[in-house]
């Protein structure tokens, strides 16, 4: 499902190669620059590089943050014509965006656009094929076996995206808004959301939570808390939240991949509440995204014969 | 909980007063204008009015939909500062829009700002007390019963709007979502919006919906269709919306409102799906909302005496 694309306009490569890994996201992008031996030369980051939100913001937060670690570097910025870069970024498996991407006039030497996914998987397992669940803001399961791929959720907010941040925000603050009416069963909960939101009644709730994904996001660590605290409605669903996950772990490891990682923002939190048996199958992960993505370009255009020559002089 | 708005900057009022009712949306808004004596004079429309997306927006549709109105009524624009105008509109019992409004330098003779409720409400039973439920994009519940107010609901996508039109399709996007993954019941559901929306899977039928309440309340009447071919998913999805309906009118019918409508897009098609002891209760409107506000603006300012007096020659 995660398609990789070569562009195959070649620049010039002056001197030995040097590898750019980017992992994009709807709130900031960072950057890596390795030379081929294997050594971290810098890192950057910039602002949000979610193509699918806004294609040339996303340009401008990659180049963005590309400069910041060539400077890390001690890199002139011409320097991005000698760089192996692999962009890890939201919604490039989808057809419009893929072609975007493959008209783009862009300054590396070498470019190659995968998914946030499939660089993620590749980081959490050093390179190796194996599984990660990424619960965060939004949820999504993915593998990578034996150069087959799968791909489970990340249908985006607030259609998919089950057990994830925003939606357990969402959930809460739906069954608050109808316990407020008094269509619900009230909890501790009602009191715990209108107190964060600094809200007296459901209009003012509504109107301080704001839009979007992000925002419900933000308010579930307090639904995770009050679970904890044995809260009827937000034990009712974290649980819920937490059993979806656990169907996508088991539904990842049907494929049976070596290894599987719960990565995001709120995967801490979701752990506990996972099924014993996907408990014991989790791995930690082992390298960040935009690692994956630095291994993602290394293992596209391996270091040469003339590069390892020169790198025995 | 409406508020209401009476603006004391008055105009000098020439000739016999004109009454202008204002039922504005988030798709268009509607005019009609009145004599004293009760004569429906013309009547006009503009575009979305729904100071809570966009307050200017709104302002220029009322008054586009004024000065179609005032045409059809064969008066010059001038002619508005002889209106007694009530604008029905969401949002306008939230603080910040009421203030808004208060600054407002209006063209009108005298200006009266309700909510689009209170106006629906006061239509549908041709002036007098009652109560209605709105389900068309949103759902809302309210009543005015001996000069009391009662609002339930109204809290908006997604985290609102229970039995409405777009949570009837968002609940059933979702569904069918985690059952083309594989987490959930397939039934003809799935077959039935993807081919709606020339979707092949998750990805494409996410993409092709879009953004926004209005988008996913234009799939309800394909939920609905569904549930009446007895689809297992379809049917427990508007059982639990119209549940949640029957429940609002019960809140509803507990004030003693002498009527009940349920008035909206998806009215006619929720109706069957009702409590048959709600049923019962309803009563069709019998007026449209934008005479709501006429009937509102003529017992704010009553026809005087001296109108009467030169009625009567």
């Amino acid at each position: 499902m995660a398609k990789t694309m070569a562009n195959m306009d070649s620049h010039s490569l002056p001197g030995p190669a040097l590898y750019l890994g980017i992992d994009g996201g709807g709130s900031k992008c960072r950057a890596v620059i390795f030379n081929d031996r294997g050594d971290r030369l810098g890192e950057g980051s910039g602002g949000p590089a979610n193509p699918y939100q806004d294609f040339q913001q996303s340009l401008d937060s990659v180049f963005a943050a590309t400069r910041q670690a060539l400077q890390a570097a001690g890199l002139d910025i011409s320097a991005a014509r000698r760089l192996h870069a692999c962009l890890g970024l939201a919604g490039v498996n989808l057809p419009a965006i893929h072609q975007a991407f493959s008209r783009w006039q862009h300054p590396y030497g070498q470019l190659l656009v995968a998914t946030d996914l499939r660089i993620a998987c590749i980081g959490a397992h050093g390179g190796a094929d194996g599984a990660v669940i990424i619960a965060g803001t939004g949820s999504v399961g993915f593998a990578h076996v034996n150069g087959q791929e799968w791909l489970y959720g990340a249908h985006g907010f607030p259609a998919g995206d089950k057990g994830s941040g925003a939606w357990l925000g969402l959930q809460a603050v739906q069954h608050v808004l109808l316990a407020l009416d008094g269509f619900a069963e009230p909890t501790r909960l009602i009191e715990l959301l209108l107190a964060r939101l600094d809200a007296t009644d459901g209009i003012s709730l509504v109107e301080n939570i704001g839009h979007g994904a992000s925002q419900y996001a933000k308010l579930a660590p307090l639904v995770i808390d009050a679970a904890r605290a044995h809260d009827a409605v937000a034990l009712a669903i974290v649980r819920d939240g937490a059993n979806y996950i656990s169907q996508l772990a088991r539904k990842l490891l049907s494929v049976r991949p070596p290894r599987l990682s719960l990565i995001g923002g709120i995967a801490p939190l979701l752990t506990p509440w996972l099924d014993e048996e996907v408990k014991e199958h989790l791995s930690p992960a082992l390298e960040q995204p935009e690692m994956g993505a630095v291994r993602l370009a290394m293992q596209t255009w391996p270091p040469t014969a003339t590069d390892s020559a020169e790198r025995a002089r």
